[in-house]
């Protein structure tokens, strides 16, 4: 297998980007990675999207996009795999050119949520659970967060403050990203006194709704200089009903892409510089952490609470934001997390600089933590 | 790379399955192909579908399948790429394969159209075009493919009984299949006087609405033993909108598929013994026997209609129904198409038989044949 660099990433600002389709935001961060790496050659597409069926219409991105780009003729084709499509596609991509199938891939995502109005963004998101039983009821995905959440306060004798906090330290690095969607603090106060979405989960520690594209472009490492290396990429799945699973605390899918991944890197966890996992609710920012293996099982929120996962602290931990604060345009979320590590470990990150970062973890779940990809990047 | 094996295919009758889920689709042709291949080891699943988001409300289809055949933990995802989806997915498997990646890959492809009322459908049908541009309009896809067929009429002079000739092709050698959706004769009077879809197109020219669920386990061939050998495989894209093409009866995507497909196969059209294409409407198989390179542009029609795709013929064509009469569950065709192929080279088709057939193609084609997938198949 060859080695694969990242020659090149780009993406767009997260907003409600209500005069841009699709195809612009797809084309804003595919020229800006082709512009990044110096190049526009590519022989291969993967467009990961999640909701452009329900939202927007749309199927067949992969064909469209390429000739949006100015890349007809290409293979090309999209990777669903509900939240976890970015992470996903990507590792297809990885694969794609290590294995020398292609010499030049770009990995896209994209997402447009705020076409939907809420009710049908909500109804989207509940397609990655089973619509014969469980979406069905009408339970939203929070909805069964919240089931997880307050299972955990319980077992583990946990303040509903401690896991809050992961929202507050998401917000906190937030600050300064110049793409994130809220980009400024919010207090444990404020988002306590949020209203609940789905009890005990308030509306500040849920990621909003958000529009954006973010693309890779990956090439064999040894023709490039400078650049960052895929160490590793994993992608697991788990128990696809909560009500199936032995602990409805433990994520087996992140469990298992985790190990494979640390094998795979030959990496240890006290290593990783940087962390983005995929906060989509503050508890499964925390039981993301755990099952990564960062922190012991039940201990998530105080490790986030005492600051452990702030820029400064033992694992800094979604550094410009997370999906709470970076913002979660589902399909295209685990492309933003590689973008970020990426800009961490060229010394990119500006304000949200980690100090010599070289190694970085990027975790991207689907559904109820049913489908887990982990990709793991270091300087070249 | 390693060569690549089909160990096992599986696939339900093509049906409008009133009783069967998606799941339960996909697990009866899972559980075939696991049978057949005498084993149910597999380290990666690849889902092909289209439309379950709109006509079921499901998305991440791979965590689910995984775990509805009982295998949780293993890496998961969908594949979409329109009505190519099979044969798209199929590709990713062969490459996870060849590379070494994984050692025992599922691709198993699933739709069930009948949930959908058919203003469902035919809005389902028409996301493989832009929805911003194109769909919009209210055309439907069989409405696009009326704009081809005229032209193609009024440019090379043929009878509108000539295209229709596909249809009736395809009935005659669904005859026998025992699980072709429509596997009896249907004469070209009766063709012609049916009522028109979207003029000069009539209904009995275009694929129906059907169910069902197609699977292929691959694993690396030096393991196996008279096995069904892929020679080859390829994905193109070409220009996404009917407007922007240089020649509207020109599919330059699956030109340059089969042109990658035929030079890594290292066979030659007239060593094609069995050929599946993707006959959505008749137009579509009629230029696809041109595009892929089996007859003069504007002598295709002709071709069909004196016989020589028949089964004694010179290219067998559609050797099972087709699109047609074999039925067109749009996410899994890519995967029948495989499969067929298959069981004609193993020389187990039955009255579909085609003798001495060694070397086989698939075409699979999404959207306005904007994106084609190439799959060369032989024994062993």
């Amino acid at each position: 297998m060859r080695r694969v660099a990242i020659a090149g990433i780009g993406f767009t600002k997260i907003r409600e980007h209500w005069s841009k389709s699709l195809k612009d935001l797809f084309a804003e961060a595919a020229l800006k990675a082709f512009e990044d790496a110096g190049t526009d050659e590519v022989d291969a597409l993967y467009v990961s999207n999640m909701g452009a069926a329900s939202l927007q219409g749309q199927l067949h991105l992969g064909a469209m996009m390429a000739d949006t780009i100015g890349k007809r003729g290409i293979a090309a084709l999209r990777v669903e795999a509900a939240s976890a499509s970015g992470g996903a596609a990507f590792r297809e991509g990885v694969k794609a050119v290590a294995s020398g199938y292609s010499d030049c891939v770009l990995v896209g995502g994209v997402e447009k949520m705020s076409d939907g109005i809420p009710a049908e963004v909500s109804a989207t998101l509940a397609m990655s659970e089973d619509q014969e039983y469980t979406s069905y009821t009408g339970v939203t995905k929070i909805g069964l967060n919240a089931l997880i959440h307050r299972h955990y306060m319980e077992r583990f004798g946990v303040k509903a403050e401690d896991i809050a906090m992961f929202a507050v330290r998401s917000h906190e690095n937030a600050v300064g990203s110049p793409h994130a969607q809220y980009p400024f603090k919010v207090s444990i106060d404020r988002v306590m006194a949020s209203p609940m979405e789905a009890d005990p989960i308030h509306t500040l520690e849920c990621a909003g709704v958000g529009d954006g594209s973010a693309a890779v472009l990956l090439r064999p490492a040894d023709e490039a200089k400078d650049d960052i290396i895929v160490a590793a990429t994993s992608l697991a799945t788990g128990a696809y009903y909560l009500s199936d699973r032995s602990d409805i605390l433990t994520f087996e899918a992140v469990r298992q892409a985790a190990t494979q991944a640390f094998k795979s890197a030959d990496v240890s966890h006290s290593e990783i510089d940087v962390l983005e996992v995929h906060d989509d609710t503050t508890i499964t920012g925390v039981i993301s952490l755990e099952d990564l293996g960062f922190v012991e099982k039940g201990m998530g929120a105080e490790y986030v609470s005492r600051g452990d996962t702030t820029r400064g602290g033992e694992t800094p931990t979604n550094t410009f934001g997370g999906l709470k604060a970076r913002g979660n345009p589902v399909g295209a979320t685990g492309l933003y997390q590689i973008c970020e590590v990426a800009l961490q470990l060229r010394q990119e990150a500006g304000p949200c600089q980690v100090e010599d970062a070289n190694v970085g973890l990027a975790q991207s779940l689907g559904g109820l933590g049913s489908t887990c990809a982990v990709t793991i990047l270091r300087r070249g």
